[in-house]
């Protein structure tokens, strides 16, 4: 939630205390931890008294394709229970949804045309088990 | 990791415990959370003595797409502390990482050309606070 309030354009403790409605110690131990794990970053924007904002870096912003992966599928699945979001793209003005395509193709991925290499090895014994029991 | 374990093809219950070596009681409970979530079913699978498959629905394997979109972002943030996955697809045969496209003009998406309404009323105010602050 702190993420998508940073996305939006918060970046004041207070704001997001307001927004989340989260204490001050909760919110400040996860203000911190994005900090440490390098997604967010904390900046000095007065100087007497010291305050900080707290902005998302690189590393934060790309997380975008993880939460509109999340929101396509809510959408999808879950929308009887949860207010509806729009998402609109800039770039085409048109509203839209987050589709998901191979970097090299630009062909769409499912759970039925990707395999994941390595697999790990209790997994390919199991298949290699079920394909013996076939044949 | 149950869910990845799923999509690997990993069925039964004694598989995902191998796999994954955790308590019985913990699996057991996991397992129920998804069925309850609708992301996976049990399915008899033996009658003497009953036993069950757990296999993913298709609102399970419709997670895909976050899957690969946190494998994407990790591949590129965090590739030093785990181990690279590789994912193929099979449709064009080559090694790919997710992609996220708007799904109307199919252009790439990200922080920046992203709109989402609604705008919770907290972060409308700061907005317009600042714009006002600039003005």
């Amino acid at each position: 939630m702190i993420l998508r309030d940073a996305f939006y354009g918060i970046r004041r403790f207070d704001d997001f205390r307001a927004s989340l409605g989260v204490a001050r110690n909760i919110l400040s131990k996860r203000l911190a931890k994005l900090v440490d794990a390098g997604i967010m970053r904390k900046e000095l924007y007065e100087e007497h008294p010291p305050r900080y904002e707290y902005r998302l870096t690189a590393k934060g912003r790309d997380l975008v394709p993880i939460l509109t992966a999340f929101l396509a599928w809510g959408d999808r699945w879950e929308s009887e229970s949860t207010p509806p979001v729009t998402l609109t793209h800039k770039d085409c003005g048109r509203v839209m949804h987050h589709e998901a395509v191979c970097s090299e193709c630009g062909g769409s991925i499912d759970a039925f045309n990707l395999l994941l290499d390595p697999v790990p090895p209790i997994v390919q014994e199991r298949l290699a088990e079920r394909l013996a029991a076939k044949s």
